[in-house]
Order: C-alpha cells, then sequence, then structure tokens
C-alpha cells in the first residue's frame, strides 16, 4: 500500500542482524520442540513460526512485501536451525546459553523492526510497536501453538527490553539520527537490559489492586 | 488490491463510534490483565490486541491500509486505556458496568466493519463476515493470548448480537438505505440484543445430539 | 503485491478440488463444534474459520487479493457445511468418514495452495511452506480456538502428508511439469499417504534424547 521506499537504507550490519535474530528465534522454536519431544515436522513447523511469525505481521501491517516469501534463504535458515536442534546433543543447549542468544536477537529484531517500519513511512507510535511485535510475536505465536502459557503472563522484562529497543531507534530517528550507530546503541541498550533481567532475575512489579 | 474508495462517505458519527469502540475494547484487554494480576506492560499490550484486533483482520482482509499505522491517534487511545484501568480504583470497573459499554462498541464496531467492507466494494456475504470479525476478533485474541476459553465457546448473544447488527446494515445497503439512519438502527439493534442477553440471560440453544 | 498473474491457468480441476477442500474443512469446524455441544452460531463461526483459515494465510502472504471476499460463494459453501452438520444425525458422521474426506482435503489443499504460490511468482522453498499452510492452518487454527491441543503436538503423519502434496507439486514445476497430471500425481500421493497413516496407525518417530 504504501511505496516501496529505502528499505537498502537500512544499515547492511542491521540487515545481517535480521538474519541472526531470525536463526535465534527459529532454534528457540525447535528448542520447545525437543522439550515437548515432537517429531522432526513438527520442529521445522516450530522453527519456520517462530523464526519469521513477527517479522511476517509486522510487513502485513505496514503493507510490505513478506520478507521470506521474496527468496529461499529465510525458510532454509529456519530448516537448518531445526535440524541442528534436532542432531545436536541436549547439552549443546542446556543451561541458559540460548537466552543470552534470545536476549541478542531480541535486542536486534525490535531496532530492525522499528527502522523497517519508519523506512515505509509510518507513524513514530505504531512504528515503535512495530519494532516490539517483530521482536515478540514470534515467541506468542510459538507459545500458544504449543498451549504454553506465553512470555505475556510472566512478569520478565521482556516486552520491556523489545520496547526499550525498540523506543531508542524510533526516539533517535525523531532527532535526526538514522545511522548504524543509533541503531547499534537501540539494539544494545535492550540486550542489556534483557541481560541484566537474566542475570540478576529483575521483573516488573505486578497489579496489585 | 482495491481501490481506495469513498471511506470518507461513512458517516462521522460512525468513525466516532469507531473510537470509542476501540478505546472500550482497550479497556477490556486492560481489565483482563489486571484480573490476571499482571504488569504495566502487558496492560499496554492487551489493551492494544484487543482495541485493534478486530479491526486489523478486516483491513488485511479487504486490502484497506491498516488502519492504526497511518497515525499516532488509535495507539495513544489503547495507552490512555490501559494507563486508566491501572490507575483507577478496581472499583470503578466493578459491576457490570464494562459489560454494558463492551455492549455498545460490540453493536457499533460491527456496523463500522460492514460499512468499511462495503466501501471497499466487498461482496454482501463476507461485507456481513467482516463486520462480525471486526466486532468479536480483538476479544477472541484477547483470550487466546491469555489461555482464557474464549466467548465463542459460551452460549451468551455475543457473536450473534455483532451479526445482527452486521447483518442488518449490510441489509439496509442492498435496500439502498446508507445514511447515518440506517448506521444508527443497526448498531442499536445490536446494543439492544446484546443488552438484553446481559440483563436476561438470554442464550441460545446449544447443541444436544 | 504481486501483479495479479496467471491463476486461471491452474487447472479447472484443481480448483474445483479446492472448493471442495474448503468444504471439507468446514464439517471438521462444524464437527468440532458439535463435539463440544455449542450453538448454532459457533457452528457457523468454526465452519468460516477452519474451512478459509488457510487460504487466508496463503494469500495474504504471497500479496493476492484474499480468495472469499471477492465474492459470496465461499462463505455460503461454509454456511451450508455448519447447517449440514447441525441438522444432521450424528450417526452420518460417526467413524473415520470424516477422517478420510479430510484426507482427501489435505492433499488437495496442499496441491492449490502450492500452485497458486507459484503462480504468483513465489520462490520454490516459500512456495512449498505455503502449500503446507493453506493445508493445516485452517485447523491449527481451529483447534486453538476450541483450546484444543493442535494437531502438531501429534506424531502423526498429517503436516507430513501436506508436504509430500506441496513438496511433489513444486519439484514437477521446478521439472517442467505444471499441467494437471502433476497436480493430480501431488495430491493423490499426499491422500495415499495420509490414508496409509490413519489406517495403519502410522506416525513418526518422537526426539528421545
Amino acid at each position: 500500500m504504501n511505496p516501496p521506499l529505502p528499505i537498502p537504507a537500512l544499515p547492511l550490519a542491521i540487515q545481517a542482524i535480521d538474519l541472526f535474530g531470525i536463526a535465534v528465534f527459529a532454534v528457540s522454536g525447535a528448542l520447545l520442540a525437543a522439550e515437548r519431544k515432537q517429531t522432526f515436522v513438527t520442529f521445522l513447523f516450530f522453527a519456520v513460526v517462530t523464526g519469521v511469525g513477527g517479522g511476517t505481521l509486522r510487513d502485513l501491517l505496514i503493507g510490505a512485501p513478506v520478507f521470506w516469501v521474496q527468496g529461499n534463504e529465510v525458510l532454509l535458515i529456519c530448516f537448518a536451525a531445526a535440524t541442528l536442534v534436532w542432531l545436536a546433543s541436549r547439552r549443546w543447549f542446556a543451561g541458559s546459553a540460548l537466552l543470552w542468544f534470545d536476549a541478542a536477537g531480541l535486542g536486534a529484531y525490535a531496532t530492525y523492526g522499528a527502522a523497517k517500519a519508519l523506512a515505509y513511512g509510518i507513524a513514530p507510535v505504531p512504528a515503535f510497536a512495530m519494532g516490539v511485535l517483530t521482536a515478540c510475536a514470534g515467541g506468542i505465536i510459538r507459545d500458544v501453538l504449543a498451549g504454553e502459557p506465553s512470555i505475556l503472563m510472566r512478569p520478565e522484562l521482556y516486552v520491556t527490553a523489545a520496547a526499550l529497543s525498540s523506543g531508542l531507534l524510533v526516539g533517535l530517528a525523531l532527532l535526526g539520527m538514522t545511522g548504524w550507530a543509533a541503531a547499534l546503541l537501540a539494539a544494545l541498550a535492550g540486550f542489556a537490559l534483557r541481560g541484566l533481567a537474566i542475570a540478576r532475575g529483575w521483573s516488573l512489579p505486578a497489579y496489585e489492586r
């Protein structure tokens, strides 16, 4: 609906980080399938849904062509992630390694989502929302499909970290800073907040009335 | 996909009622977050998803630009609704006040959804479906995300009331009545039916074979 | 987003099978409503969501106009399916008859989904994914809305059968075979695999580490 705009103007580094985020989320989807003792087909399905879910919603909402139907690469990345998890020893993924990968993906993905929305001429508040959605929706869809209580219902600083990255990118863009330094700052801020939440168990206060 | 058509021709009153419906549904999303003792971020998330969910699906299906990404207003309304619920005393929202607001939103939203679909040149039966979807999908998405049994699975006259409003608007339009009087009649009919269901506990017969 | 391409080039037989698939899935949605002792309105809702869900997602993803909003026919088919289930004796639908209908729909729907994606110029891997989605998403949405554990979490050869049909169609198209014989072969292969899974209880090995 909107003119196909200067997306190429997105810093190449951010585009690379985008693929990193997709792979990390795909791994997290496959890991959920592993925990539930599912079949390989379900591994593939969850890897794809989790890896591309958030970005798909973003593209539909901003009127962009859905990013993963234009070529084969993105789905192949998701398939590879699922295969890796299927073949690997559980120990590789034990402990908090995935949490940290996921934290990096969260910040990068939120940043990329907001930047893409701005590049499509979306107004600031919805562009901010797109960043949050891009980062969180894949995991939400994954949890709903698996019948798992979603991250939304836990007091962790998860959506909040995505909101920090997304909000920073939009705020800096409104101040005229649109280069890769701004994008890197936004991505790192969200990663840092999520990291602190993981390391120190930070959480938000719940409603108590 | 369809030419951007005479949406401005929608009565201004209906467009105002549209914003009212968004706010009411956003409040209902935030109230569910309150019941579940969630954090403020979850309040915001549920307010947005419930407030814009139905209209988003409608716009995607009819090929319209998604209404809330064109400006900042709609999301700010949802954020305000969530903040209001967070700050307010629970007593303000106790009892059936919300049910009645929700009933008004349901009729208005169903009417607006069907009218917008017709304005985009959608055929009558799908336009009718769009009205029902617009009114019900936000609440359904909210319930699914919260792991709540959806309104669909209860025998209440909820979807039915939306169908009455939507069906009336489409039927009257087929008869050549497209003014605000027809829209008002449709919205009030759905509100009345839902109101009677609330007041008298009316429900539909369940399948019994 | 993509130019409206030679969809008419899809074999007419496949288009007829498409309507068959919609009807079968609509019946399966209504049957779930019957099992849960729901109201007639819920029958209609589940019939529509299950009948058109997968194809809707496909059309949104490939940038095609959503197939069922262009005319009244598809929704009327779904309404008729729901009415039929409501009125019919339970015995008509007892046993495995529905499973077999569903198996036929699965193969046909996966084949049609992949063919439509290719006709819209989608790359092979995403076109393959579209076939699987078209066939499976309606049932997944139905199960999520009903709070049912989804077919994804069972080791049955369901998604796999859809993948066989979809993969065969895309593979044969890459080899230059795009006629109705290729489509029929793809549809029958998925149907056969699903049929064997039903008849012999075949399932995939689960993850066991």
